[in-house]
């Protein structure tokens, strides 16, 4: 693979989130705002709930969802022994069928780190 | 992408239904044969029902099932605005982990529109 | 059982849901707000809007709010067959595990057929 | 608790089975009647079968299916260690959030011991 | 309700978790470790993890477990503004489907208040 | 497809396995050494034990944990009168949105048999 994972998701996700908002739906569009409030500064800080949100994505292994919060977790400087406790707590919690979403993010994690 | 994520899906689908209907196991084929006549009018309609199964496809996080019934959405000449109520209804229900799916929803519906 | 299970599902809901509202955190009020817009009359009408909430609720297991839509299907008048139709495609998309939730989906139904 | 959990478990149960095969919907009279066929004797035995829809259930977590199968398992002479194999493989499997789901199962399977 | 929620949860949960262990099944017993160990200061303090536990539990709607990681976080100091924060995530990634569980959790977490 | 989708999938799962291990994660390590552990012979077959955690795989719609459990499936002779039955039970208790997973599961299945 390589740097184009994250090049493809980045770019897929942004031409199909325009094409959502562009229609106009006013649920789908408050959905998408209330998305950016929930993660930001407040009492948890908006580092902790990106780790919230990553958790979350593991356990309920959306794989595209977990790329988002690990380009947000890399971007506050969440560190590799920071991630895998993440991970441990997600296969835990979720069992081993999280395991193959653990593999994926671990290889975009990867691509993430190469990137600076 | 364009139309050949169709003729890709439906021609896979069909190729390996065939198969698993091959082998003779009952249950399985009575399954298939019950999908069938659970989308069929009745005290409510076969275009409410198609509905009822996007939906739950949705929030289910199948997108094969997704992309079966907006087919079937698609010939009961459902509109887009009524789609993005549904897809409001599915991604306020079932969360955010819904959007990736709906991305996928969006574009494969774009391409049926094209084959009118 | 009998009418008290509508009682207690409609008192602890309303107190709890108002102590939700009470601590004012904006995300949680505003998916409250969301999921009254989100079943309006639209380009799908409010009496289709909740059959669609109603089969997600049952499909993701969430007896709670398989009553919740239970009732505004009751008061929109939904009849007991087209009921079944709904219940129908749930078991068969989600699986027999729907079905101790359609039982208690049923159980819950019979007794707001005896308030009116 | 005690045994009332067993016989709660079972008139609730078959009462309300009987009220959703009473409608005379197709669809659910069929799916009900496949549960039947699907764990009879075939190419596995209908013991195996039983395990199967066991380890199922309790990775879905669906308390009710678990207490069914457990009840088909115990009539098949499944015994407390195989059955703790079986908790162990959906423990791991399906994570932590089964062992709330475990713990019912054992106490309902401890009542069915005393009933023998 | 009351305290005694928190006292049945307690001692069930003791009670149960006594016997799965005491079957000596290894599997089984290490996972149990793992949970423990899962949870303990590390790269993340164990205060972060155990929010991480809550969101996780919440997004997959198992009340025990929520209750569990509710009172470990009591143990840690978590107010209930930072608790409502974890909330909102949870409710918007795992969609509406989470507010039952919230309106429970909230209700054990103002028990937990009460014991101090 | 043909031959490839098994040297993938094996390459793949055995280069990022090799990553996770690496990183030195003690909760990680040791759910990777129970998931090896908890499929041993024992009071159970392996045999038995690997349809468990087929048919829990097929439930949760893992592929990639499907196509894992195919493999040892496979080692372990299982026919494929054996494993339609098992895909019966997967699609009855998980419903239909199992259907897109058993047709790769059933793709995946006849390229290992082209391996002996």
């Amino acid at each position: 693979m390589g740097k184009e994972i994250i090049d493809d998701f980045r770019s897929y996700r942004s031409k199909m989130n325009e094409k959502l908002l562009a229609q106009d739906n006013k649920v789908i569009k408050r959905i998408f705002n209330l998305d950016t409030n929930a993660f930001q500064d407040g009492a948890l800080s908006g580092r902790v709930k990106e780790m919230l949100g990553l958790v979350s994505s593991l356990v309920l292994r959306c794989d595209d969802c977990v790329r988002y919060h690990l380009e947000k977790c890399h971007e506050d400087d969440l560190n590799t022994e920071e991630l895998f406790e993440i991970f441990a707590i997600a296969n835990l919690v979720g069992g081993t069928i999280v395991i193959p979403h653990t593999r994926r993010a671990l290889e975009y994690w990867e691509e993430l780190g190469k990137t600076n």
